[in-house]
């Protein structure tokens, strides 16, 4: 297939013309992806190379600074958007060390602001780096005609940034997501009635069964979240819509009017709650059976004896942990009878034992399904928490950033999961966790049935989400399963308009009431007073 | 199979103990079933088939008063609750009769308010009956103690009456429904958030689409049916419950407390509306392609050349309609070149034409599904709606009772049906539509596109519900579907307190630095004063 390769954005009008007039002899759609970078690409990833063998063609969105999107595939064309500041791996390595670094300190309340502002800073310089690509994008007259002119059957996007969400509606092409996060918040806040009374905000590390001061929390945390999306993220693409878009446009309206969410969580792992009828659930889509072990990997894990193997990743944003952190948890390994797989890129850590293999890479999946795997201990990113679920291998938490202790925080309510907080991680901690973990038959089991009651499904995650996908290009659409409530304005949809009409109609028939009684209580007296003199 | 037909209470204790004893050589689950009179029964039929051919072993409970449930079956075991006065077929034919009366009457505000006092009439006195028979077998303790003994994997009911429910709780079993409605409301307002701004009440004759005074008219709807619902129906269980259950029970929240409701509507059926992760909807589960007619049927429906054939029924209930009603449908009929099948069982219509064939019982779905069909004229029942959109047939709509007009007001708002209120069923009225719905290609265009969405599912509609009742049986259940929220009192659902809760440390914030200021003012102006003294 050409490879649709554009270092400059004026290069590519002919090869986009040549992709539109060649539509009748391609198979299948013509799928425009705007991915996210990072662990969300590890994701999308699968559905592309999925929708390729199916026959579909697809172009990828990138930047010149994207770094896990690469511009050579064999499998999609690549549009790269030449920018000079990127959403890079510098850029994303730099934050998450100093988001370690503060979660290590001590000081709860300090901490949980600092945090917030950081993240917050980072987030929306992430937002504008995005929002910068469109603007590049939609200045560049050629590559808009490009790309209108190919006559996309679809978007699909991972909507934790909006970029997609803004082309989709340009080009006027349905849209689905592949969606955790929608612009700061997580996806169902955006599209389902959510009361707060049983759904925890996520960040707040509550469960679905909270205490009136978890709901006080709760509800704090959804002010700040409300907050963040409404006055800070959605401002900086609603900017972009002013300029760009010839009729006026809300872009939480543009967000809430995607035709399928394929979303990348189920409900063996989230806690049950509202959702929509075009909320398609495909957690675990990228989970699969077990292949076979390369030879020396499978003689390392076959010499674990009875005791078995533990594996340890801490996922793929971060490369460099603290030393001392490293040397604290190879401790902990050094003293069990286990032997460890750890992927671990930075310097070999000098408490480390020798039952504790260093990988660079490992074949987490298939190490997953491995029977001598004992343990997971594991940072909390979504992708590792469903494949733990999936092969019912129990996990010892060491939650980072982001969404890590919620994820993680799940299991452990389903009792299959021990979280241990960055700031407690030493080698005694770390150990007893283990040992728990290890020797508590419940964490086992408990993981086994989420694994029997995640596998037990009328049709495979994966199949799902190709087939609404495909729908979506079959029906142009699928307006059918979605409402058209966010059109209305707020009070109209909390029915407030209604509610105080109504009260209104009330107070007046009652103060009617009341003065008709009143009157006929004067009259009587009267009368009776006229009577007596 | 051996055959628990039971006259009397007492006798069924040593059979259904012997039920007991065989379970583990018998195949599959074991299934109580509490079904619904009539076209209810019509549906759960096609699951109870299914089951039973999957090798379940499925006890059906019914009165000796029961018509459609039979006590002698091939694919069930019955247990006949002997009742003296029953929810019978001259029960039904009767409120019908009246209902369909007032309908004919002048007079909008009267009809609606006559309509809605016999209405509720009937269902107060069909709930009573159902808490008669409820009460019949409580008091039967070798009844209850054989039914706990047969250790039922399952309690698959119609949660229009609450029989099933009740006794899943007394049983401690897993409760599946078969659900379109709950103890006289739509089945959803039970269970999942229903912001009433684009949530119509069945029975309001609203869409999702509403401008302010329709707003009005569903909040007004709501309030009804709450009513209804809290106040009338749901205390006549509350007794039961009272008087049999040990613990104290709320019936609204045994309702709210089933592991998997199996809708019967769809999103190509339904307007789209928040549902929750243990609703799996089947809408249309009964409807299957097509299989040859009857050769004299056949031969009639070709003799109808290029005009094709117009189908008529007015559903399982309705035994008896007026005979002026009859003559102007039959003089309609006559008007026009198609020929007819009317699924008729009163007396002969004088103005019946020759194209017209009266039947007392067609097969539906074979003549939906046949390429000479151009239309049916339909009451608006589920089963016939769902049938006629699998087909892609357009509807001609006559609604009489419950939810029919709700059914085809659905078909109606897509484009593929025309209604006919029964007040203005006339020759010149019914002719017009008839032509309408025949001539202009829009209606058959419309269904035929509700149809290829229906269609298109991943997995059939049936076999969704199978695997989800076998999904129950295999886990014992499916907490991890179900909210518990229904458990919190309204005011902390609605985050109520906490909003009190909040304001009330707002206020005091502000007071505070109110006072705080007045304060310091006054001292500022003290010190002021002094300084000028």
């Amino acid at each position: 297939m050409a490879k649709l390769s554009l270092s400059g954005p004026v290069s590519c009008l002919p090869l986009l013309l040549l992709l539109a007039w060649c539509a009748p002899e391609c198979h299948g759609g013509r799928i425009l992806v705007a991915p996210v970078e990072g662990s969300h690409w590890v994701n999308m990833d699968i559905l592309i190379r999925e929708l390729h063998l199916r026959g579909h063609s697809i172009t990828v969105i990138r930047t010149s600074k994207s770094w896990y999107v690469k511009e050579e595939s064999s499998y999609y064309d690549a549009i790269t958007v030449p920018v000079e500041e990127g959403f890079d791996a510098e850029f994303v390595k730099e934050i998450l060390l100093k988001m370690m670094d503060i979660e290590r300190g001590g000081g709860s309340m300090i901490k949980f602001m600092s945090l917030q502002i950081l993240v917050l800073s980072a987030m929306r310089d992430a937002h504008e780096i995005t929002c910068q690509v469109l603007s590049t994008m939609f200045e560049d007259r050629a590559l808009m005609q490009g790309l209108d002119e190919s006559q996309f059957d679809l978007v699909l996007t991972d909507p934790a940034f909006a970029d997609g969400i803004l082309l989709a509606h340009y080009l006027k092409v349905p849209l689905v997501y592949n969606v955790r996060w929608v612009i700061s918040a997580e996806g169902h806040f955006f599209l389902a009635p959510s009361p707060l009374s049983y759904i925890p905000i996520t960040g707040s590390g509550l469960s679905d069964k909270m205490t009136f001061s978890q709901r006080v929390k709760n509800m704090l945390f959804h002010f700040i979240m409300q907050f963040q999306t409404r006055f800070i993220i959605a401002p900086l693409y609603q900017a972009v819509c002013a300029k760009y878009f010839e009729e006026k446009v809300d872009v939480s309206e543009l967000v809430q009017a995607a035709d399928i969410w394929l979303m990348r969580v189920d409900f063996v792992f989230e806690f049950p709650r509202p959702t929509m009828p075009n909320v398609v659930y495909m957690g675990g889509f990228q989970c699969k059976p077990a292949k076979p072990l390369p030879q020396d990997l499978e003689d390392f894990v076959q010499s674990s004896g009875e005791h078995g193997v533990i594996l340890m990743s801490l996922g793929t944003f971060v490369t460099d942990i603290p030393s001392d952190f490293a040397e604290s948890i190879a401790a902990a390994f050094a003293a069990l009878p286990q032997k460890v797989i750890w992927k671990h890129v930075g310097e070999r850590p000098s408490t480390l034992g020798n039952n504790t293999l260093l990988v660079k890479w490992m074949p987490q999946n298939d190490l997953l399904g491995h029977p001598k795997i004992r343990a997971f201990v594991a940072h909390g990113g979504t992708n590792g928490v469903q494949e733990a679920m999936y092969h019912g291998v129990p996990v010892v938490g060491i939650p980072l950033f982001f969404d890590q202790y919620d994820n993680l925080f799940r299991l452990k309510e389903r009792g299959g999961a021990k979280i241990l907080s960055v700031a407690s991680v030493n080698r005694v901690n770390v150990l007893q966790a283990l040992q728990e973990v290890l020797y508590e038959p419940s964490y086992r089991e408990n993981m086994q049935r989420l694994s029997r009651l995640h596998r037990d499904q009328p049709i495979k995650p994966l199949e799902r989400a190709l087939f609404w996908i495909e729908f979506v290009m079959r029906h142009r659409g699928a307006a059918h399963l979605r409402t058209e409530s966010y059109k209305m304005p707020w009070y109209s949809y909390h029915s407030l308009d209604v509610t105080m009409f109504l009260l209104a109609v009330m107070t007046t028939f009652v103060a009617i009431f009341v003065l008709g009684v009143k009157c006929m209580c004067t009259r009587i007296c009267c009368k009776h007073k006229l009577k007596q003199e």
